[in-house]
């Protein structure tokens, strides 16, 4: 496990509330909901996040993410991990050489270095937890050659154009 | 923060795979489901535990655990925070001197060295995700003494009888 630091591109801590009831459609009491704006690169699309816990004394950070149907998460790598448990809907991922199809409560680990996008389906949003280390790095976008590098690959190609997938 | 420590209590780093499937039943692919012994004091019942992400790159731990209708977790307290999900099910829990009604999807936080408890309802099993820190001391169970202190609170003496909650 990597050496604790301070918090590089770690959240804001968010009040420590002993109890936040759920409300509906996937929101919680006293949590903010913050819409991404879209990327005129169209690297992630109709995507929200809701920190869950973030909190001094925890070296783990839980987030909740939505994606909008046929939206997607951005397409990244970074040297922190992510683990991914899919609370709501359906759709593909990529992770690494991988498209799989993901349905709700499967996981998903993305190792370290990983290029990794989730895509929701056309009929219903696709809703995961995700969670991280606390103290993380910054996440890397791909260049032209790195786009046109995964895009060799005629699945991940297809999965990129969100053409339905096998 | 605390500084990241060797896993004093952590447990053994689960496989890392990509991707598991949900099975039915809250269960996922090649994850084992533990179930706990019953305690002699009754401290706790009719509980299983499943270690969804746990690897040397993390320094949080996502576990699942469930407890079956009626069943209760673990009376404990310790320094490391808990963040708690109620994936599934209702029921209430006990953290320090609040009793609260619990349902599907609310979040609670467990401070440090705080005594709780999670009780399900009779009708269905109480399913919760807990983030924890992978290096954490090791639970502490109430004295005679501690049980009697807290007993003097007769919301709390309530639910630690398993009596219906106002």
């Amino acid at each position: 496990m990597p050496k604790t630091q301070a918090r590089p591109h770690g959240g804001e801590p968010t009040e420590r509330v002993p109890h936040r009831a759920a409300r509906n459609d996937f929101r919680w009491d006293g949590v903010e909901m913050r819409p991404y704006k879209e990327d005129e690169r169209a690297l992630y699309k109709t995507i929200t996040r809701q920190v869950l816990f973030s909190d001094p004394g925890m070296a783990g950070e839980l987030r909740y993410f939505e994606v909008a149907p046929g939206g997607f998460s951005t397409l990244e790598r970074h040297e922190h991990m992510h683990a991914v448990l899919i609370l709501r809907g359906r759709g593909h991922c990529l992770v690494g050489e991988e498209v799989r199809a993901i349905e709700t409560r499967d996981l998903v680990t993305v190792p370290a270095m990983t290029w990794h996008q989730f895509r929701a389906t056309q009929g219903e949003p696709l809703g995961f937890l995700c969670m991280v280390n606390a103290a993380r790095d910054k996440p890397q976008l791909p260049s032209p050659e790195d786009l046109a590098k995964l895009e060799r690959n005629a699945r991940i190609a297809a999965f990129l154009r969100d053409e339905p997938q096998a």
